[in-house]
């Protein structure tokens, strides 16, 4: 393995990256000037609609290097050649990165993360990361495998909040979170089966709080990697929380 | 003002009412036992298809009452002829009322409601039920004016709850909201731009909620009624939180 400082670098930049497609959020993202742009992509094939000549005067108004691909090409980088409308961008967002770099990296207390284990829904993502967000916890991560991934109804259901908030990439969840465990930290599986509720974790240690797919719960091989099992208490016979509420819940119940 | 038992009494079973519709929405509720339910209705023009025959199976054995009425008499009754597929079932829930009879009547302990003031989006409508009932609120108020009506769409969303949950209807929110101010009821307007947090509202009183619409908040003519302004605490710089999940942090403050 290559950790020279110079390799360390590169990789975490290119952990930061996300490439987001399609005319409107290219250009709501560059025409928001708190978001640190690193290329823009265009497919040789767009017509010159009023969109695309904006995004062109944005771009180099700002000084934002532009490639010029062929229709396959474009496609390739979007990775959705449906709905990238011809238009990619490359963001370097600063809380984009990698859950493998944060376990490695040294935290000054004991962190909050969530960890998404086939959360399909994007209206479902979108809205666990506006609510993780204003809960303040430290940190989501979301698998390239099983998930939604970001795209521009993720970012449209998350409000602006997809970037600020902390998002750790890995490829598959239960190998990382096992890592996270060996670590020493708490790795819960939120169950309504559970028999402890969420009240009995206090936050002197690290926590990982996993939440499952919207119809069948956390996973088999992520539930055999967690040491912890957890429900939300409910009333009136309720069986089943949507799974962006049990976000807020537990990202806001030390904070109101 | 007519008062006698027998007028009450009647008032009372037709607040309970709860007219449904769709083909899909009726057999689901003719299936399930736990549903009192009022009356079937059905138009003559309707294509004998396989829901159709179940849901008369189900009525027959159920011993419910049939309807039968010309397209136009069965969309005076679904009120959405667009929808209701020539199909119409009366519900009298149990938890279903009005909001000026729930006021009216004594209650044992301090409650905690929520009224809803311009909640559009259905689906919303939908979570807010499943997070309040299953977070033990009291009862919801929801006015015929200006919010989203309880349709197959809220009823999904709801993942059953919705036939758990009181529910108290009004025509128009502020003079409702009005009456309970006067009775002694602290009425809480829940606004970003609040200075008190949401925290400072103990359980000793009766109280209500009020949720605004999903852009514009609290409509002015609800707020001059308000005898409180509440936010909840937001990290990151996050401006707002989507309704549903206002809700569920509301209603779940005392559970977990």
């Amino acid at each position: 393995m290559n950790d020279s400082p110079e390799y360390l670098k590169k990789r975490a930049f290119f952990d930061s990256l996300l490439t987001i497609y399609g005319r409107k959020p290219v250009l709501e993202a560059l025409e928001d000037h708190n978001l640190p742009v690193h290329k823009l992509h265009l497919a040789d094939s767009n017509r010159k609609d009023q969109l695309i000549t904006r995004i062109e005067q944005l771009a180099s108004a700002r000084n934002i290097e532009i490639a010029h691909w062929d229709r396959k090409g474009l496609s390739r980088i979007s990775k959705n050649a449906r709905q990238d409308q011809g238009v990619a961008l490359d963001l370097a967002l600063p809380h984009y990165g990698s859950a493998e770099t944060f376990l490695e990296t040294p935290q000054q207390k004991p962190f909050e993360l969530l960890a998404l284990d086939g959360i399909t829904n994007p209206q479902n993502l979108g809205m666990i990361i506006r609510s993780a967000c204003a809960g303040g916890i430290d940190g989501i991560i979301l698998p390239r495998k099983g998930c939604a991934q970001v795209d521009p109804l993720v970012i449209k259901a998350s409000v602006g909040t997809l970037f600020k908030t902390r998002i750790l990439r890995c490829d598959q969840l239960a190998p990382v979170l096992e890592k996270f465990a060996i670590k020493g930290a708490r790795v819960c599986a939120l169950s309504s089966h559970a028999k402890d509720t969420l009240r009995t974790i206090g936050d002197e240690k690290p926590t990982i709080f996993v939440l499952g797919n919207e119809t069948h719960g956390v996973s088999t091989a992520v539930e055999n990697v967690c040491t912890h099992r957890l429900r939300i208490p409910m009333q009136n016979g309720v069986e089943s929380l949507n799974v962006a509420i049990t976000a807020a819940l537990i990202s806001f119940r030390h904070q109101y």
